[in-house]
């Protein structure tokens, strides 16, 4: 897309201009872009943005099959079957399966059962944010119970500056590693009660509240921590017209750095969330 | 997430030396990133991409439900119900679902039986693309059997310069327009020849064999026109490990401007495609 003549004119220009907290990729991407608009025709609509001037694609999204955890327990689980019809010609599955499977949608008729908007009528624009990832893993990993506090995002601000606007908050506990083991990830005890992390109803009343926020994503199997009898932080971010995202992963990859998170839930009909392709672009 | 002052640094930076072609929201967007990670500490990692700082989200996806079009007819459409679990406290229902319906990827593996890859392990960063549109909507609106040729990709070329490295060529042909009516969308005639545009199989081998592109979308129901019976398009660009999006639409939103896909498909197991979410960022 650059010649290159202007990519040695811009890369002279950020090497002597561009901040030491910016990869050499990121700063060849802004700037060539720039300066390739710049130096091209004006009817020439230059991919910015284009792949080739991208860096990585960070998936955060499990695969999805007959064995991926549910909450609920595998009775919940999708299944699929190879489509007979001229499978002599193409390759199709059929598949049985409930919307909130694996890495997953909530969105807010799936507990504001009166108006709750559905995923066929959602606004796109609010399919796209900035990743602010609050790393409890260090707690999580002494106590299953372990949840986002107020001072665990009021911490990620001092580091970091507020929650910038249309953020996607997400919670990383480490709980992905139980993922392969659907009983370790659910983590029942004797008399029936989850046990795994989640984010505290305070500190889901401060994202909707105090902040700015599309919605918030947990690398668990529920916004809430898994102990939780009255669900406080879905109640308060899909009543806000806000959504959730559950078991996710890879959000170690993200943290800390740069990246716009893009959430791929189906537009099927009066959906009530969805399981999505939680791509972030780096 | 840019204080007043760097942003009017950026601005005046900007209107002096930012090309004409450029609106003034990107170039408020690409520069302030710039600027505003210029002057901050290396520890703060600003989001560039960040929602604020974006315009836009052209959303191509059609809704997806039991209507739908279908190309092999209604029989093959999606089916759902209400789930009655924990029915008084959450909405959310079943799915029974081909991954070949409404807004979808064709995968490697739909037609390349022997080894075509999968959704659940295809590299990611082949889902994210600068979007490349090919209109044909006038000749499309004359005969319902016009195709892309590669006269057509290179009178694109000619205005906006060679196809981009990692690029989605889009066909636009204005189909979308019958999306409600399916019988006029798959258009078969007295003898069950299916009758709507695609790309030519001459125009699918120039883009896979002389330029470097992620896949090809279409606002039809197949990437090869109605009426093949060789489907050369489906074999050519599946069978290079590229994959097809059918039945986008929106494509004119995106037209001659700069916008970068990302495909939501689902990471499902051994999927040979699947209904996605397509989001152009603008």
């Amino acid at each position: 897309m650059c010649t290159p003549r202007i990519m040695e004119t811009v890369r002279k220009r950020l090497e002597k201009e561009g901040p030491p907290s910016m990869s050499r990729r990121r700063l060849l991407k802004l700037g060539g872009g720039l300066a390739a608009g710049a130096a091209v025709a004006a009817s020439h609509p230059l991919p910015l943005l284009g792949q080739d001037m991208m860096g990585e694609v960070v998936d955060l999204t499990h695969v999805l099959g007959e064995s991926s955890p549910h909450i609920f327990g595998p009775d919940f689980a999708p299944s699929r079957e190879k489509m007979e019809f001229l499978s002599e010609i193409i390759y199709w599955q059929q598949w049985s399966i409930n919307e909130h499977v694996s890495t997953h949608v909530d969105m807010p008729s799936h507990f504001i059962l009166d108006g709750g908007e559905h995923t066929d009528t959602y606004d796109a624009n609010l399919l796209v944010s900035p990743a602010v990832v609050i790393d409890i893993s260090a707690r999580a990993a002494e106590d299953a119970d372990a949840f986002v506090t107020v001072e665990d995002i009021q911490a990620w601000e001092s580091r970091h500056g507020e929650v910038p606007p249309g953020a996607l908050v997400c919670m990383h506990s480490g709980w992905e590693t139980y993922w392969d083991n659907p009983q370790a990830f659910i983590n029942r005890d004797e008399t029936g009660v989850a046990h795994f992390p989640g984010f505290g109803g305070e500190a889901a009343a401060f994202l909707v509240e105090e902040r700015d926020i599309h919605g918030v994503a947990v690398d668990v199997a529920s916004l809430d921590p898994g102990n939780s009898t009255t669900v406080p932080t879905h109640y308060t971010v899909l009543g806000a017209g806000l959504y959730g995202i559950e078991n996710v992963r890879n959000l170690a990859a993200i943290k800390d750095r740069v990246a716009t998170v893009v959430v791929g839930i189906p537009r099927w009909e009066e959906g009530s969330g969805g399981p999505c392709r939680v791509l972030a672009l780096t």
